[in-house]
């Protein structure tokens, strides 16, 4: 509560007069037409970041991962709401550091950070709920069929040992011209490993299975089978994994906007339930998706 | 993520297809025509509520705390989404009681639970994102004018010791029914202190201040100027505080649907900025209200 009023009119003065209602109020007002997309996510001290990272770089990551899961819906960010509970650790110019990085972070992307709250508790937990509208219809999980090819825009793995975990660019740009463009039948954002959110697509989709080519997969660090099986499962990657039909495979290999690595499909959706991985030398091994999960 | 895993299918079964996009998307989708109004309020364990709490009081609180912020907009609740990171202590059938809590809760409102994340952390803070529709214009904290009536729909005081503050009832109905029926200028709910929340709507009306009428306020327990004092500053009430021009008073007075502490001001807007306490013996105290900040 100290905090609160000691923050409030920093606050204030950051956001303005944002939203309808602005942060002064009991509730920030939205004003919107057509369907709304919405998630929420939380940063957790000493478990999504170091206690020692930068205010920037972890108000980057609060923002772009919420931002990354509207990207997967073929979305664009409009406005965020936060709640924050500071722990120790966070003085005042700490938090206003923090503050400012935030609303850069939602600004970049034209959206705007329209109210929320502030307390102190024993731990820090940072809670973005984002607000977003879909260019074209929402993209679902849920929606793979067999024989449908997958992609994804980006290079996997050492999420954390290289930083991207951090300092990654969430694929709002791409998400919508996937959404517009290229009739994706699933999409999903890779944060906690491309087995396991393949994994949930396909659990969405009525239980189907996937073959991966092990070449097509391209690695952040390293190559070799033990780096693709880590960073298969490792996670924080934020790149989009999307699917389509056949008929359409041509066109995402052409799309010029589309970035390399989403010139060439990872592999193909299957009856048989499961993920296997292909190897050049017609090797053909099981990954255990649900048994990858890191805590 | 073990937890998320463990937790998903059960989740999955107990919301069903709410959103149109789900819980097992990477956002839920909400179908809005008109202004949509946005709270979100955290609940942090050993701060807002005790560890052996029962998981029902502790749902009970998160979902009405936030459904609180609502009313105080002149607004119904409609939908919410959840974020929560489980600390030590909260073993698969205490989230369960948990998760089944929530949501009956919120259904309680006729409102739905439409999506979120859970997470583990080093301690437990639940965080709610509350959606409402406003049936009038949302009534603002900022509208107050020198002679305004002010008016209280319920006592208070004593909410920790009570227990109240873990089972109030959000004042959903009369919220709407004040900004419906009687043009209120401005309304805050008294989370942080009837003297806190008032100087809140004072300060938003652009530094007015106001006199109370000691006798006039209700309090949950005891009597005399101690515990007056004690209440105006100790919070968690989740009564509605709100004002009405002189005009409208009779109607409010009148109105059988406000519960009877309702049917008298409590005090009048004045140009003085503070807040000053009225005995009926002619003495007049000023309360600094900034001062009575608890943590």
């Amino acid at each position: 509560m100290t905090l609160e009023l000691e923050d409030h009119a920093f606050l204030r003065e950051l956001l303005g007069d944002r939203g309808v209602a602005g942060p002064g109020d009991d509730a920030a007002l939205l004003s919107v037409r057509g369907p709304l997309l919405v998630t929420v996510d939380p940063l957790v001290e000493g478990v999504h970041y170091e206690p020692r990272t930068s205010p920037a770089r972890i108000a980057r990551k609060l923002v772009n991962r919420n931002f990354s899961d509207l990207a997967a819906m073929g979305a664009r960010p409009d406005a965020v709401v936060a709640s924050f509970v500071f722990g120790p650790g966070w003085g005042t110019r700490r938090r206003r550091a923090f503050y400012r990085a935030v609303d850069a972070a939602v600004r970049r992307f034209d959206a705007a950070w329209i109210g929320g709250d502030i307390a102190t508790g024993p731990s820090t937990v940072f809670t973005l709920t984002a607000f977003g509208r879909a260019a074209a219809r929402p993209v679902r999980r849920s929606g793979l069929r067999v024989g449908h090819r997958l992609f994804v825009t980006g290079a996997i793995g050492a999420s954390l040992a290289s930083g991207h975990h951090l300092d990654f660019e969430p694929r709002v740009a791409l998400g919508v011209r996937i959404a517009q463009r290229h009739g994706p039948s699933a999409m999903i954002d890779i944060s906690d490993g491309l087995a396991l959110d393949l994994w949930r697509m396909l659990d969405a989709s009525g239980g189907l299975g996937a073959r991966l080519v092990a070449p097509a997969i391209r690695l952040r660090q390293g190559r070799g089978r033990e780096r693709l099986l880590e960073a298969l499962g490792a996670g924080e990657d934020y790149e989009l994994l999307f699917a389509v039909p056949t008929g359409r495979v041509d066109r995402v290999r052409a799309d010029p906007e589309l970035p390399d690595a989403a010139h060439e499909p990872i592999g193909t959706v299957e009856a048989e339930p499961g993920i296997r991985l292909a190897w050049p030398d017609g090797r053909v091994e099981s990954i255990e998706a649900r048994g990858w999960v890191h805590v």
